[in-house]
């Protein structure tokens, strides 16, 4: 009971931030998304495919299978913007990202309470003995600080209108 | 057991949180923290003191005493930046930010497992038997986004250099 409890604070959490980001990405236009976040700094669009990238590499780290599409890390989390030419297309990121999130929402709904406590897949089981804070549910939560994060850059792209 | 687990999960995040914030505060000159996130948005002296005032603002939901310095509310919390002309001193934000942490920590310390799974003072009776998540426990979850969320923004007044 308790634990059903804890997993549902988290997900809700990380949903909650989900949902904002979506009402973001679906007020920003093509235009503001090309810009950058501050001068000299990550574009939307970048800031959108990292995103879209991380939640996808939740999919193996929660053991939930492989990511939908691996090419992506290559683009939106080992380089920064601007190493990659030409990025997918706007369109074809809002795509991905919303793959995703249909991803792990399906393999979250696939999981029981006692799950979420289990290892994630990149701590060993000695480690894990050692801090069984180190579990999957764990991942989720600092994965919603890692969507916290860049949702405060990319609502600064947002026409300028006084936000705190 | 279990409790005590998730507390601690909670806790470590919004202490990671925290300690990045800190160490980016260190870092950042008095000159930097006075200029615009990005144009026409919060400086970074507001965010800082929005920050504080706002986990200051956490003391009473919790249970834990009266906020240190009320009045800071009206400058960082109920108006945007620029509508108060002359702000505290960056080194009094920066005493405060410290001030509000330390007496977080002690409250926290003072507190066991069941207590975070209380109500927090501002949800009522029945709404938190209809919704147990909004316990204290769940305060801790959502600042722990608010803080990332502006920390993301923050940390765009750094000298540029790539991050992702």
């Amino acid at each position: 009971m308790e634990k059903e409890l804890y997993v549902k604070m988290a997900l809700s959490g990380w949903h909650g931030q989900n949902k904002r980001v979506q009402l973001l990405l679906d007020k920003l236009t093509d235009e503001q998304l090309n810009r950058q976040v501050s001068p000299g700094r990550n574009r939307g669009i970048y800031l959108m495919g990292h995103l879209a990238t991380v939640s996808d590499m939740m999919l193996p780290l929660l053991g939930l299978g492989k990511p939908l599409n691996p090419a992506m890390q290559e683009i939106f989390v080992n380089v920064p913007d601007g190493a990659v030419k030409e990025l997918p297309s706007i369109e074809k990121i809002s795509e991905y990202w919303k793959e995703v999130n249909a991803a792990l929402d399906a393999g979250f709904s696939e999981m029981k309470a006692d799950d979420w406590f289990g290892p994630h897949t990149v701590v060993n089981e000695e480690d894990f003995k050692k801090d069984p804070g180190r579990n999957k549910l764990n991942i989720v939560l600092s994965r919603t600080s890692h969507l916290a994060y860049h949702f405060g850059q990319l609502a600064l792209l947002q026409s300028v209108q006084k936000e705190a």
